[in-house]
């Protein structure tokens, strides 16, 4: 299934693409596509419901993040081999964990606002993972039944805030808007390998980052498993996995985003996301107000 | 105004300390003490109810984390001149952000687990800032005015897991059990300066720290206004402040918590906690649960 939340920022509805790509309301079915709702036995009922009975949603909505009021939104870094090499970073023996703050969660195609003073705003494609079901040290072997589906997310990273400011990447990682999830929450039967998934992403038209979950140092089962020996996972939250190479902090000379730049970016089976980026001055109140 | 959290874990009732310094039950006037009931206008709510006429809770009862349902745990590390000497760091030039998950807040008494493998179980007395109104971008001189509150934190930590295992402090902050918050969450009109508040930490009666937040490098105001910069904070998100001088691994030898040892702390005007640790194999199950 391919679950959406469609409608203006911070009130959107749940729903389910149709046979026909089409959004269909989910509303009568269950509140919202939140922790609540990714269990195993919701995401049934959901599945029991015949999509093409359900009202369609007016078109033209705006898409929200794809699962929404997300606690834990957790990032894995340098987790792929190559990106790990364009930035000059030696690949790590453990997943390295950071945090992006769950108030920077926007939908997939909303504007991407560059900070205040920054000069270094920069992208990454990544394949996300949702969290169906409380995971407390489990084993990689059944990680994956703690997993309810999986969506693209750009990490949005402020080179300088994160790596020049002092203390830990969180500083560049959750700035309002860094964290466009969606366009759908993709259940983990519709994707028969989490680790055989082509991605890419663009900048104004050009190709930046080619790159596939087959080549990442620790696996999306592993990454569940590891993380939850650490702490507590919760249903909705969110990890990314990382990012192939080709971000503009890895060329030569460093290339970042500036206003009016558009970034698209998709992953096979996990559809596409297009942001413009904004200037702080220009930046529209409602998606930099968190949620 | 001293509110609680009292009743079963995840089923927590919202309460009201009286001039007695007995609970009383809020359930008929907000639903929860959680972000949704930090606002001024919520605050002032409860401020025009006679506490003395609300019921009074069953005596003996458990409390919870003095908020419920807080997103964003966010850390201030080597937040102390002298607590910076004592682990060998530099004093930071700027605030240090890490963050802890938010599923390892608990109660003020609950045990606190021992993770699984641990040898460097680890405490630390802070001062913890409630927020209560959506704060981007805000000055010092206003960074105030988002404050809902204060509560005593420990900061538990596990060193090797935050220091030894790669990458930022996020693996030995979050572990289950490892945010105690309360007992109580103390508006901040009841603080006349958060800066000048006296604190200590015990453990098995032995004192460890003894501290004032007149030591801290970046004041309440600071780091509201600092963090605010790089990331939304929203009513209800937690930031903890760092701790004084006295945790386990300033000392020579160095000194962890073992099953059995019980950890007192308090903070002047904010109450006191008291856990008892103990081993993952022996914890209950209700707490490691998260909520």
């Amino acid at each position: 299934m391919k679950l959406v939340r469609f409608g203006e920022y911070g009130r959107e509805k749940p729903g389910i693409i149709d046979a026909q790509g089409q959004i269909r309301d989910l509303s009568g079915v269950v509140p919202d596509i939140t922790g609540a709702t990714l269990s195993s036995e919701s995401l049934s009922r959901i599945r029991n419901v015949n999509a093409g009975t359900l009202p369609l949603a007016p078109s033209g909505q705006r898409l929200g993040a794809c699962v929404g009021q997300a606690r834990n939104f957790i990032a894995i870094g340098l987790n792929y081999a190559d990106h790990a090499a364009e930035t000059g970073a030696p690949i790590p023996a453990e997943p390295i964990v950071f945090n992006k703050a769950p108030s920077c969660i926007v939908g997939p195609n909303d504007d991407v606002i560059i900070p205040r003073g920054s000069q270094k705003t920069d992208w990454e494609v990544e394949l996300a993972i949702v969290i169906g079901e409380h995971a407390s040290y489990v084993g990689a072997n059944e990680a994956l039944d703690y997993v309810a589906g999986y969506c693209v997310c750009n990490d949005v990273s402020e080179r300088e805030f994160q790596l020049e400011r002092g203390g830990t990447w969180t500083k560049g990682k959750g700035c309002p808007t860094f964290g466009p999830l969606g366009p759908w929450l993709v259940t983990k039967d519709e994707i028969r390998d989490p680790q055989n998934l082509s991605m890419w992403l663009d900048v104004n038209g050009e190709r930046m980052q080619t790159g596939s979950t087959t080549t990442m140092i620790f696996n999306v089962a592993k990454i569940v498993s590891y993380v939850s020996h650490f702490m507590i996972l919760e249903p909705g939250d969110v990890i990314t996995t990382g990012t192939p190479p080709g971000v503009g902090m890895g060329m030569k000379p460093p290339r970042y985003l500036k206003a009016g730049d558009v970034v698209s970016l998709g992953i096979e089976g996990l559809g596409e996301q297009r942001q413009r980026f904004v200037a702080f001055e220009e930046a529209q109140p409602d998606t930099s107000k968190g949620h």
